[in-house]
């Protein structure tokens, strides 16, 4: 079976737990949003993702992108998919109207992202490099540049694409080698290799826009030396014409193509999964290029974006394990094997597998990660919006706040149970999980990367612990934390457990400064079990959200919350315990030092 | 890099940890066996499987089995790797040697199948089965077809299968259709389809011994209607001669081949990984076969190894865990990637990765698994041949208890450990862990299978939980952790904390039992909490032998054992918490009805 995105649920979660229309409508841009307009764009964006992409992702496997001669040719029903996403203008949901786009919240992109991935991530990670490289050239380039290529990327006529990653430069970005020389009418000549790129060649559009971390001659070694520059696969106006000024006919009138850069697919890496994705190796022999934004400052020109693309990639794990658990559910209700415990069935007989206990409770465990990260997720991305668009500067302090401290969170926790609920539910099949025809084993496989691009999830549990929580001293979380706690109704059933945990969570982190003023290496030691602590506290509070509304009540609802009490929060409970030890451990060796 | 098995680790571990050489002399069949003998066994066995069969993997998934028109071509030198294996006499390792076995202990061979499975797990997959048809044949077979067949497997000469599941009967074989019609002769004729036959057909072997799981007409519905046929791919001798009286040749004078017997090979599954053994889909169209056993005994037939097949498959998690735990470790230590905290280097230099707490903290944790499980399971060996061996019966009847309760954990415990820890480790490697030349992600996609087959892993802990701790009240298990904890050294740092942890086991089994008596359904539903906390305890316990041992100080042996203190044994708490609130729910379901 497809995956078929539910609209009705995700309104439900965005209206009913979450108030989103009215947050939004406070925001300039979006005075016009109403349940109405949401619940219309959600209900297209699912039968987009559920009936144009899904039917893919069988295929995007099987076939997978095919490389021969330099050149990349996507499988089969893949640019016919991209042509109609972009006729129907989804690459510029979220985009400015001044750009061509139809200014609407990030949020409704993020799901958009979501459906997309659970319906076929393969196809999805085309369209879903656009974003970033159109609000890193809004907020970055020039306007000649802007002028040439924003409006394209804004509409999907070009798609882009991140050039970081080289052999030795992982992680490790200030380890980047590629050379920028510059010229004398402006432009740069790059040289070097780039690997992992995704979509770094195919043929789903007539020019690719590749953004490209390099380094200038002179520049100090590390990451402070990179700056970030444009190439494309076609150069726009031809070269060698002396200054590039001509402009190309605006978008949407056609294009005729110009002169081949210097650019080269040398291969696609031959990977674990998301087969329908060519990840590339690109060799750049002096290509012609322009620089964006300012010398020295390419990683953060590249790093506008950063929170948007995180919890972009968080929504992919959301995405996939929702298609994973749709999948399990189906095969749940059809598969017949043993009579399930207090059944009456005689022998020789046997019962649907989700009356079998250990079935079922593996469902409503997923279940209950997937509403619960959706709530996080979706109320993050509200933030998003609010952050950029709100008229108060403390409102929009807050939001950003928020962004920043919960995103690197989310990266890890969805991306984590993407992959691992993915592996949980593919048990539900039993052997049948194990080959193909199913597909489940390919959301296994394709949700492994989530976990260790955009950066891993051990650096955004460093970026949590190390650049964010330490150096205010634990103020900035703190507060947010308690103000939670604050929010909790104790009158509630998981009242009192949620605000003790989120309280607990507070005295944790002051636990934990104090711990790191005497042991400065504890943060990398205690990271990855913080962050899991703080998401667990955050994931208690999105249930405590849910059971407040209309309908928790429902076996819909109440089901997964109830293995969420009792299967899911007790880990809290865990990860705090070993970080205290660590803080003890810690204190001591002070004391004996 | 290729896996290459540590034997000196093993060793120490059999000798040293667990005394294993003394405790096997004790047993008549193995009095000759000493340190210097186990040592030289092992030696070579890990040296034929990092030589011979390691260096195979990545060939053996890049171009797997191959399927076409009914017959099936081995991966490239998988048949030249098998004949050698059979010439050293490693299939017969542990036969009889009145069967032309070598008659060494039981554990030797798991440690051998362990190592051969982190070399290649889908190479392994053949000679893998021989030993359960073995065991089978020899209890259960008439004299005739033990003369037939029994020296030809012990040898290797002919592989095996076990015919068990069809597409409507998996985990619940007491759906099998297939129809056993008796023929005047005395044979039998099979008619009907199996699915995910390991080996069903390939090219390694001449003939290929299948036992068939199928239904006499008139037999009970469910499981008691079962019995167990032996039908060969090829006849011997050829049929149509009446009885089948004439024997081949004797084992080892090279055979003919005979009459092809009625078994088709429809196809082979795509799946997940595992790509080196070919999964068929047998149809038997009204095929010749024999009775093993008894009419109605066929799962008790099959099932006479069940120990030992689920014991292999432990080992099968183990030794995956370890092949992707060297190459994380050699990995970690070529890496460069930035700076290490509290390191020195200046702006553009990187340490290597294994400087880094999260990286270090993922190889020591994955280490302590690997070896406390090795403890366990060894330990479960030599029970295993104590069970069988032992003069003293109530020795063999503790052991055989051991094995009744330690196999179903063990099989849980270590394929879990052995999925999600190579996916841990896979994480080690960053981007270059997602693409195929690293080969961590091969082991990532093979070892997922081990969860399900063999029983899946929910499956063991319904046996563990309802059908071996309930049923006796819980007096089994508790008296075996209690010997456990009366043997910890509690003068030892971590003597207290084990000792509690098995003694808060036993106190947890009861209160289990005192809440499944008010709550018949509360086993399925805590089954797989139980199982993780018994598991743990046990770990505990292991990692416990080995703090006691001679080189428990040196860093290979200490870092993985505070990692294990730290950050693997609170989740014992955590799981035992999970049970007492279930128990508590039921205790107060009972008390509202």
């Amino acid at each position: 079976m497809d995956y078929r995105p539910d609209a009705a649920d995700a309104c439900y979660l965005l209206e009913q737990v979450l108030d989103a229309p009215a947050q939004l409508r406070a925001l300039a841009p979006f005075a016009e949003i109403d349940s109405d307009l949401m619940g219309q764009v959600l209900e297209e964006a699912a039968r987009f993702a559920g009936e144009v992409v899904a039917p893919l992702n069988a295929v995007g496997d099987a076939v997978g992108a095919q490389f021969h001669d330099g050149k990349v040719t996507m499988p089969p029903g893949f640019a016919d998919a991209y042509r109609a996403f972009r006729q129907a203008g989804w690459p510029a949901l979220a985009c400015a109207p001044e750009d061509g786009g139809q200014g609407l919240p990030w949020v409704l992109e993020g799901v958009l992202y979501e459906w997309l991935t659970g319906a076929n991530h393969g196809w999805t990670m085309a369209p879903g490099l656009l974003h970033g490289a159109y609000e890193c050239l809004r907020h970055h380039a020039s306007e000649e540049l802007k002028a040439r290529y924003l409006g394209r990327i804004a509409s999907g006529e070009w798609l882009a694409t991140m050039c970081l990653t080289e052999p030795q430069a992982g992680s490790d970005l200030g380890l980047v080698r590629t050379r920028a020389v510059p010229q004398a009418d402006g432009s740069h000549r790059l040289a070097g290799t780039k690997i992992f790129i995704s979509g770094g060649e195919h043929d789903l559009t007539d020019n690719i826009v590749h953004l490209v971390l390099a380094r200038e001659p002179g520049a100090p070694p590390g990451p402070k030396g990179l700056s970030l520059f444009l190439a494309p696969k076609f150069l726009v106006p031809p070269p060698g014409e002396g200054r590039n000024t001509d402009l190309p006919p605006p978008p949407g009138e056609g294009w005729g193509g110009g002169t081949r850069n210097a650019i080269v697919c040398e291969r696609i890496e031959e990977k674990m999964g998301l087969h329908g994705s060519p990840t590339c190796v690109l060799r750049f022999d002096d290509a012609i290029a322009w620089r964006v934004g300012e010398p020295g400052r390419g990683l953060s020109a590249m790093f506008v974006m950063m929170n948007a693309a995180r919890l972009h990639v968080a929504l992919q794990g959301v995405g996939l394990l929702d298609a994973a658990w749709q999948k399990a559910h189906a095969y749940a209700q059809e598969r017949l094997q043993m009579r399930a415990p207090g059944g009456t069935l005689g022998a020789g007989e046997a019962d649907p597998i989700i009356r079998h206990p250990a079935v079922q409770r593996t469902l409503d465990t997923e279940r209950a990660w997937i509403d619960g990260l959706r709530v996080l997720a979706y109320h993050t991305g509200v933030q998003l919006d609010i952050a950029r668009h709100h008229a108060d500067p403390a409102q929009r302090q807050s939001a950003q706040q928020w962004c920043s401290l919960v995103t690197p969170v989310l990266k890890s926790l969805c991306t984590e149970q993407g992959s691992g609920g993915a592996g949980r539910l593919l048990q539900v099949f039993g052997g049948h999980g194990y080959v193909r025809e199913w597909g489940i084993e390919q959301h296994v496989r394709d949700a492994r990367i989530t976990l260790i691009y955009e950066g891993t999830n051990e650096i955004q549990a460093i970026d949590l612990l190390a650049r964010k929580v330490l150096p205010d001293g634990g103020a900035g979380i703190e507060s947010m934390l308690q103000q939670l706690a604050l929010g909790v109704d104790t009158a509630a059933a998981d009242g009192p457990e949620t605000s003790a945990r989120l309280q607990d969570a507070v005295r944790l982190t002051q636990e934990l400064v104090q711990a790191s003023r005497a042991q400065a290496g504890l943060a990398f030691e205690a990271a990855d079990d913080y962050l899991r602590a703080i998401g667990l506290a955050l994931l208690g509070w999105a249930w405590h959200r849910i059971d407040r509304s209309q309908h928790a009540r429902q076996a819909r609802w109440a089901a997964p919350h109830r293995a969420l009490r009792l299967r899911v929060l007790p880990e809290y409970e865990m990860r705090a315990g070993i970080l205290r030890t660590q803080c003890r451990a810690a204190a001591a060796a002070v004391q004996a030092a």
